[in-house]
């Protein structure tokens, strides 16, 4: 068989989730300073991607801090349904061999004035110093990711399917 | 006024597209070598982002090279309609700052054994030269993305939004 007849081994790429899995996946989240969140477009009923800085929670859950006049808020505040990439490539090499996570999740709001934002823009803050120039403006808001579930990618062909509980959550 | 009570001046962030501008986007898709994909789960009708290899035809479209296998590509497959994010930052500083562009596109697969498809495979194998590995896998096909326009944010406050035309498309 020559490469051109090959495909992937197997035809599920996905393997049977281990610890190893499920402490990678957590550490791509714990440690992402941002990622790229995908959202519906409410007006064209199209995909949009686009990049936020991210956070967790105090239980681990994904986090961000979004401005009301940025395209995706406009279509979470439509459908909140959303998608957050994180663990970016940060050196050299074929970057779909680095190791990424995909979750799955619902996005709800946490504004000033609600209960659990002071918390969480303490938290926020204690490590991302420099959003302290517009974290108090009108228009930014927390958006707390309900998670659903999540694609890890360890790497070519390693790929698992993770639940909340796997992510501790 | 204290800080509780501004907002990001005006209401509207988006600034009359410039040369400058034109040019930050077509650099940031020409250089990047990896970018997150939005996709719509045709399953769920979710929103999914996922990190994909990024080149260009020569005529400029976002390209990348994708596998059958793959979350992503079945759901182009049920709904082309996508989102292109590119220009990660690769030092350190809020990455908010950072110039981006999301593509928003319609994907066209195209295989092997198509018109185009030999010149396409030479022009990605001269700058991604890891995926000979696995480009010639049954499974892989190249999904050429067809422009319909953009949004750069070329740092905080600096948004743009750019027609095929301003990508010279």
């Amino acid at each position: 068989m020559n490469s051109q007849e090959e495909t992937m081994p197997g035809k599920s790429p996905i393997r049977p989730t281990d610890d190893e899995a499920r402490a990678l996946a957590r550490r791509l989240i714990d440690q992402a300073p941002f990622g790229a969140l995908g959202v519906i477009d409410h007006e064209t009923g199209t995909p949009m991607a686009t990049r936020v800085a991210v956070g967790t929670d105090a239980q681990g859950c994904p986090v961000s801090l979004v401005s009301d006049l940025s395209a995706h808020t406009r279509a979470l505040k439509a459908n909140p349904a959303c998608s957050l990439l994180v663990g970016e490539p940060m050196e050299k090499g074929d970057p779909l061999t680095h190791p990424r996570v995909t979750v799955q999740a619902t996005a709800r709001f946490l504004r000033k004035g609600e209960e659990g934002y002071d918390a969480m823009r303490a938290r926020w803050l204690s490590n991302h110093r420099k959003s302290a120039l517009y974290i108090d403006f009108l228009d930014f808001s927390f958006i707390m990711l309900e998670v659903e579930g999540a694609y890890l990618n360890g790497g070519f062909g390693k790929a698992f399917v993770l639940t909340p509980a796997d992510l501790g959550l």
